[in-house]
């Protein structure tokens, strides 16, 4: 990211050196995502001074992409006015996300003062549950009667471009304000200008509801490679639109709760890297403690074969060895199947097929690893021990692959997200379990 | 995805009474992707009599979104001149695509019967490395030159909406072919009819190189909410354009591909559960058989202490809940490291800053974890084993957070992918460094 640097680095230059005007002409030609960059690198003082610079629009544009925490202290700066002006002016989408953040109290606040229709727009999304399509759309869209020709509606579109969020995809609503169509602004622009709407529109409209999850409404526009699409209520009216550019983002958001929920890490759409130290911890300390109780469980069952161990010792050494292994063929496994499950990859495929699939490949696995650790061990230990240890592998590889597979299913039809069952729980889970079949294969083999 | 079932069901009954003109009309309406869907749930020989049904136009569609497997099965089942028509109208980024997986005997054959400019298109894409943007890019793209007016612009457009892909950004270059700005469909409708493209264009273009990695490609568009991005050559000639859509598919891909490696699973790109078993099981035992040998060393540590063990036999207990733990604390640290890398989050901050932040984070895990276990385990062992195991668990949690922070970073600065550091790599790493400091605390603290 050079660019951000490059400005950054002249306009804070600009700015101690009082040069006001110096700094406005550098910032003209760059994007609003990068001058937001370049605005947040700056000290605090300095952040509200450069912003002043920006012309309205422009300004919009570039507090919609800054860090929320930047959005906060610049309208604690602002004069009252200057707020307004800002928030008022925001998409109604952009405003929702902001308000989220902000307290209760200044959200009170600047409710009350926005403009009437704005107010209705903001408190119409900030009452959809979160995740849902109702939460991430923009109500600007450009919504047209279908009797409307070609010239018309693009005299229409002229007057109306500002006003609207996107303009590549027109809506067409009956009176009672139901969506009967849609035309694409290439569709508009191919067809003869005196065609109306009502004979060039698409009837059969891909739409979602207020309700529908968010990760749901980016399935839809990845699968159809759509730019936009349209939000209905129960009625069939057409209450907002979800560009694409959204869509994205919801993506990597669900990505990331998925890699983290993996890792051990709750996620909550917050960045863990600007949340306070207390937070990350609370965040990360319960799955510890559980997997902390779960793994007393495996020292249990370890102490309760103590005159075991002390008879042969070597078997101790290898209970780290066959638990890791366990773990590691389980956490592949359950990768695999809850990213399967994510992606829709898995959709065709029964639960039954995946884990006898997935235990077969266990079982190709610990097969060759099982061989190679009686070699290598039988080298150095009694080849009673080393076979112990490589039969262990062949049976802990099959239970934790078929474990890793089977679990996601299980709390997926329980309701729950298939990534909570993530690697670190299987690991544990395995650890229990393969503890008590090394044990039991090890007293059958040395005839304890 | 109940639409896709819906029409699988109705196809497969009108196909099997051999209503062909009923199973025409039902799928008139259907979007082509949920046409790809039903006709890949068919058995292999009606998949071909479903495809014949459809219209030129739609058929290139819907072969675009058939995964690959189905796409070759048609190509051997049909004559000569049906492939011909189909390979010869495909999009040249989705032709490549399918080429890349064909077997290179019928690529060529194809490629010697394509029309010389789709021939020559299609080679340019293949020429360029892969996960590049020069490989994922879009020749069909609408340029013109500055001084047409808007009017002519429009009515250019009409005559040229279906050879491209994008209409709704349309570009502006000179007489040598080199890109100067860029007009949105937006700014043409609602700017006045006289104008010159001159006039309204954007000059300063984001742009990309046809060498940049296509995850940079993804982030820019992401960035900067664009709906596709111009491709210039080392001439700064405009070559082609990368479009929203693809990034979506490029970013989900890149997730998948962090996630496959965090969870210790080699990934190219390949969809895992349409791979044979084998090809699975070669992705996955390298892995394991380092994990395996980087756990012989923690057996040989523990083997090592055969007397201490003899002598306290309660130690052994311990050892999966220390390694286990500390496996935990370092797949929660290098998770979010990972993740903050590879969408850019982490940029701002630097990697001592990050560690030492992990490392805090590790101690005062590691404070409340040892605490509970110390407390915990007095009530059943000796209090100086307790107390050992809860000393262990606060220098191990610290340990294990500093190594998951650290090593994507020291991996980064390699010029390797970071999440390559994957989870399992780590909690090994871990498993020897903790059996060691578990030994060595427990030796100072029982005074062996």
């Amino acid at each position: 990211m050079k660019v951000n640097e490059l400005v950054h680095d002249q306009l804070e230059l600009l700015l101690h050196q009082g040069n006001l005007e110096g700094a406005k002409t550098l910032l003209i030609p760059v994007q609003p995502a990068d001058i937001a960059d370049a605005i947040e690198a700056l000290d605090e003082p300095m952040q509200a001074i450069a912003f002043r610079l920006l012309s309205k629009t422009e300004a919009i544009e570039v507090y919609e992409h800054l860090e929320t925490p930047v959005q906060q202290a610049l309208i604690q700066k602002f004069k009252r006015q200057e707020v307004l002006d800002i928030v008022d002016r925001m998409s109604p989408d952009d405003r929702a996300k902001l308000f989220d953040e902000l307290p209760a109290k200044v959200v009170r606040r600047l409710l009350s003062q926005l403009s009437p229709k704005e107010r209705e727009a903001t408190a119409l999304l900030l009452g959809y549950e979160e995740h849902t399509a109702g939460r991430i759309m923009t109500p600007e869209y450009i919504s047209l009667k279908e009797h409307l020709t070609v010239t018309q509606t693009l005299d229409r579109i002229r007057s109306l471009a500002n006003a609207s969020e996107i303009i590549y995809y027109l809506y067409v609503t009956d009176t009672s304000r139901q969506l009967t169509g849609i035309v694409s602004l290439r569709d508009l622009v191919v067809s003869s200008p005196d065609k109306t709407l009502g004979e060039i529109m698409t009837r059969d409209v891909v739409h979602v509801r207020t309700g529908t999850d968010r990760e749901e409404v980016a399935r839809l526009i990845q699968r159809y490679d759509f730019l936009a699409l349209p939000v209905v209520d129960r009625e069939f009216r057409l209450v907002g639109v979800i560009t694409v550019d959204d869509v994205i983002d919801v993506l990597e958001a669900e990505a990331t709760e998925d890699i983290y929920a993996l890792g051990g890490v709750q996620s909550d759409g917050d960045k863990y890297f600007q949340t306070s130290l207390l937070v990350v911890a609370r965040k990360r300390v319960l799955w510890l403690l559980i997997l902390l109780g779960t793994n007393t469980i495996t020292s249990t069952i370890i102490r309760s074969q103590s005159s075991l161990l002390q008879e042969v010792v070597a078997l101790a050494a290898f209970i780290p060895l066959l638990t890791g292994t366990g773990g590691n063929v389980g956490a592949q496994s359950s990768t695999v199947v809850i990213r399967g499950l994510n992606t829709e990859e898995l959709n065709d495929l029964g639960a039954v097929q995946v884990v006898f699939r997935e235990g077969l490949a266990g079982l190709m696995l610990g097969g060759f690893l099982g061989l190679m650790a009686t070699i290598y061990f039988s080298l150095t230990e009694d080849f009673v021990v080393a076979l112990s240890v490589g039969i262990s592998l062949v049976a802990i590889s099959v239970l934790a692959s078929i474990a890793g597979s089977s679990l996601p299913f299980l709390f997926r039809s329980l309701g729950l997200d298939p990534a909570l069952m993530s690697a670190p729980f299987i690991t544990t889970a395995v650890d229990v379990l393969g503890v008590l079949i090394y044990f039991n294969i090890a007293r059958a083999i040395l005839g304890f």
